[in-house]
């Protein structure tokens, strides 16, 4: 079975030290805390992976997450200046970095990035505008003005896998590398399940109903922080009305086809299935073997 | 089969309206446009359900969200002046009153109280602390002083049927009223799967490890905005460690005790199970239906 990416990090998120400011404190004097370096919000490698150093060179001032204990060592990662603005889409070049990483570092990096760019982006406080500090090793931020606490954002998102008659549906989104497909997808909203999730986004973007929705897998996506939520569904209705502002295309391909393309990657003649790092490339792989 | 609370709204949330500035605003014109009226961010009921009223008293200024259409009329929810700072555990009498509703009402009434809610906690940019704005009906909101954009947050939390043997663990947290027990439960954190997040708070809550994790079912839950994930896993050790930081206790419950539970409710011998609006309800009935 394929790996579902940013999964299986080595980390103990050792929680309990996080409430308790002097066992932090300690953490971070600790001759064997560790640093993961970022530049930015991307990931620095060396020939053995994501780039580690110790805590020398870091301030006492310096806002840094405690990320938990990794080989009994504590690692903590600095919440970078500026947060992350751009649109997932424009990450292909990181990515194939990425995948040179092995499932574990990823998955430790995913979770550090999210985190990291949550700091960054959160420095007031959404509820009376005032200065927030950073509290409980990272995993919160509390406002200076206000009682106001704020927690790491993660943003569940339904992807789905729509069939019809042994058929998949796919679409393209807008300034994706041509001839690339993938599963629809979209966030859930504030009161819809998993489920009607997946059915509005279908219909919203092909116009055709689903049914008899299942669940095959979850992984994260740190970009910036998406907790991807792998559906299947059926639809009786293979008429697509599709929503050009939401999507660039949309269409039926067979099991032979979505075969090819998983077999030959970016060199497929079927279409140029989702990189291996995408929960989408898991779910075609189950989908195929599937009876 | 139980019914999964705070799902099957009966709205057609019309997202194309939403970022469509002059459809929207003939939205709000037409002549059957109507308000659910909250009291703060609690519903308000009278012999039929929720109160409804027509839009007239309500100024062009006045900051409204576009539910979707209801019956084809549209419906808006007004933003109140304050967000809820209150924790979930004191809502029971809100809740019971909940249960009056038939279930579409229910459902629709909590998307839209996590939305209102959202906005009423959003009025600043967490990136610079400048005002925002409502944009998009509703859906999101836009800073004055540079160029953030937010969306309304929904937390995923894995809440979890633990088993052994064939006996279930639960636990119960601080201030529940007393006897009541239900299924130990967390958000997920950056950097996680829903299968990796059930099992660090397992280990987390209780000491014991959880293995072959799977999916139940989702619903919302709108105190202030989860997406509860039900999830059901095995573990081969009894022993537990209880965290007393963060449960104020866990046990092992047979299936005959579960079973009366959940058939005497508040009047059982062997545990006050969850209410039924709760996820958690309905995933001890699914429980008690496998072999
Ligand atoms: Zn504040
Ligand atoms: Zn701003």
């Amino acid at each position: 079975m394929a790996h579902l990416s940013f999964t299986g990090h080595d980390l103990d998120r050792d929680d309990h030290t996080r409430a308790d400011p002097e066992r932090l404190a300690a953490m971070r004097a600790r001759g064997d805390a560790r640093l993961l370096v970022l530049d930015g919000l991307l990931p620095q490698l060396d020939e053995h992976g994501l780039v580690i150093s110790d805590l020398s060179g870091i301030g006492d001032d310096t806002e840094l997450v405690y990320l938990g204990l990794r080989g009994g060592a504590p690692l903590f990662v600095q919440v970078p200046p500026e947060g992350d603005m751009r649109q997932a889409v424009t990450l292909r070049e990181t990515m194939l970095a990425l995948m040179r990483l092995d499932p574990a570092e990823l998955a430790m990096f995913g979770g550090a990035r999210s985190v990291a760019d949550w700091h960054a982006r959160h420095r007031f406080c959404a509820r009376c505008g005032g200065h927030t500090q950073i509290a409980k090793g990272g995993w919160q931020r509390n406002c200076t003005s206000c009682e106001g606490q704020h927690f790491p954002r993660v943003d569940p998102v339904a992807i789905m896998l729509v069939e019809n008659e042994g058929d998949l549906l796919m679409g393209r989104g807008k300034g994706w590398p041509d001839r690339a497909y993938s599963a629809l997808a979209g966030f859930i909203e504030p009161g819809e399940s998993i489920e009607e999730g997946v059915v509005r986004e279908v219909l919203e973007e092909v116009g055709v109903k689903v049914r008899d929705v299942s669940y095959i897998a979850s992984q994260p996506w740190p970009f910036p922080s998406q907790l991807m939520i792998g559906c299947h569904g059926f639809t009786d209705n293979r008429e697509l009305t599709i929503d050009y502002t939401e999507i660039e295309d949309a269409r039926w391909f067979t099991r032979a086809e979505v075969a090819e393309a998983m077999e030959n990657g970016r060199h497929a003649e079927s279409f140029i299935p989702p990189l291996p790092t995408a929960i989408a490339s898991y779910m075609l792989t189950w989908w195929l073997e599937q009876d």
